[in-house]
């Protein structure tokens, strides 16, 4: 695979800005629960409403404690990085610290930090730079097989959902890979395609090359993006289904949301419609694909609200549903591993 | 609208390569037929299947003849510009001729042409290259009416059936633009967003910029791009979908297509199908979305092969059914005009 390899150097500090809402902050809380044993603190700025439960940090006092990498763990919608984040960027790459980020903005076309880096010798390091090369999509079969995450909305674990279910499978000792397709994903994985990032022509193409042939057993666990009902984002969503032309899928879904993410005056849609919907337009690339399991999360839940929740989507839909952080995803794999149903 | 503009100077010839199918020199033909009086003829190299039927020219004679830019109006799929064709690009930008094209492939990135550019003093005019500053879609409803033309497969009469509206639309007095979204389709308009050039979380937002806020009975008259059912570019179709929120829909279909452009192995979709996924899909940006009309290509066919085709799609869909270049697109105003039915 021609995927973008991302390395950055440990221990590292993420950088929250004054990020208002968790959901926009989903990069700094994967590095943290993923990665947690290489990260020295967290830096925030006045205002900030999101705390990832680490050390508050200055810049000063992660440059003493060691700190090499300052991650950018937030964004705003579209991925851009406000101007009144940049001059504690600028500090840190004065300082030598490595900046890495994932987000649609260069790190390099930032004003001053090209400059503040060059004077500290730091590294600008984006990692939501797409593989160059990437081929149009066929359609072509390929040999394997493939899981891919949905959602009824952006940011609601289908990057959780795969990587448990990597960790789940691993520990039965069936072979399989999570394929990343977001920052995150990748920052946790070390490789994957940023596919929000790549020329819309490209996306299937770079989907096909996610999840290349492989073993007729092995299955590739992919991150799936937005979702296929929201107004800003279907068209990567489509066109990672279509592409990765997966054999399953789990639908991931935050009960707790009340509308899509940045689209005021929409609906989170019922779970029975992703359902249909995925299977209606993965079928053009696989005609097998079925639903395997309900990922849900409930953190913000009571014990017996969650297990009413739990009870009601199982039956409603006839497939297991699980929180992947709290029950773990083995009902979801027992399902796998059941073969159609 | 902070769309690409894209000028160049005439007198005008079409590089056409050594294309070996007509499908795949849609801009040249596009070129010719909507801006004829400005083309001083064909450049073609040694093998090429395609005679747009204007003079054939040398990159010498095209310089005597006073041509000012030459066309790259051929491609391969995904946009690439074969090696073998670079020697010729370079002799027209050595003697002075702008290179003009709309391919993935940038001008600048292709060897020697910078050189042999700045040594004739030619200018490289790319008109692939979106608009910065593109948002994310948000979904929401603008004032206004649109009408988007879809398709059975790509290339198969988007561009012209949205032009040919455009012209009928304006002899009846009727408010309305044409709106671009590919290469060709710009260096017709002189304006509008290289859709499938659009990095893919932009490519709802960048439809919501091509077709903006307008008066209450204006029509955008939107090209479509590739095909709802196409595993290589479905996702840039569905984010102009969802992104034109069109109120009503043209689909377009080449009756002797025998298999999707690119993708050997999968079926042309059924006419009703395009149009039940259309609606489903469309529904969600605009719940009011209808068809109006069927545009066939059947420049290929005889008379009565002809009258044949159009008479079975009408009594099977209900629509009107027309060549646009043959036939006109009165019908499909008809219908417009009438109303929801």
């Amino acid at each position: 695979m021609s995927g973008t390899i991302v390395e950055f150097a440990v221990p590292f500090a993420v950088f929250l800005g004054d990020a208002s809402d968790e959901i926009y902050t989903k990069t700094g809380f994967g590095l943290i629960q993923w990665r947690r044993s290489s990260c020295a603190g967290q830096v925030r700025l006045p205002g900030c409403q999101v705390d990832t439960g680490v050390a508050d940090l200055t810049v000063a006092q992660a440059k003493s404690a060691g700190v090499r990498s300052l991650i950018v763990g937030s964004a705003a919608v579209g991925g851009a990085i406000p101007p009144h984040w940049i001059a504690t960027l600028c500090e840190a790459a004065s300082r030598g610290i490595d900046i890495v980020a994932g987000l649609h903005t260069r790190l390099a076309d930032l004003p001053n930090l090209s400059q503040a880096a060059a004077a500290g010798g730091a590294r600008l390091i984006d990692v939501r730079v797409p593989p160059v090369g990437l081929p149009v999509g066929t359609g072509r079969k390929r040999t394997g097989l493939r899981l891919l995450t949905v959602g009824t909305d952006c940011a609601c674990g289908k990057k959780y959902t795969a990587l448990a279910l990597e960790r789940e499978m691993r520990a039965r000792g069936m072979s399989c890979d999570f394929r990343a397709s977001g920052q995150t994903g990748i920052m946790i994985a070390g490789r994957g395609v940023p596919m929000d990032a790549v020329v819309a022509d490209f996306v299937t193409g770079a989907a096909e090359v996610l999840s290349p042939d492989n073993e007729p057993h092995h299955w590739d666990l992919i991150e799936g993006q937005g979702s296929i009902f929201h107004p800003g984002f279907l068209q990567v969503t489509i066109g990672l289904l279509v592409g990765s032309q997966p054999d399953a899928f789990v639908v991931c879904h935050d009960p707790l949301r009340q509308e899509p993410l940045g689209c005021s005056g929409f609906a989170i849609p019922a779970i029975a419609e992703v359902i249909e919907r995925t299977i209606a337009i993965g079928r053009l690339t696989n005609p097998a694909i079925r639903c395997v399991g309900i990922a849900v999360n409930t953190a913000k839940m009571s014990g017996s609200a969650r297990a009413q929740l739990r009870d009601q989507y199982e039956s409603q839909h006839a497939l297991p549903c699980v929180d992947p952080l709290i029950d773990g995803v083995g009902a979801i794999v027992d399902r796998l591993n059941r073969g159609k149903s």
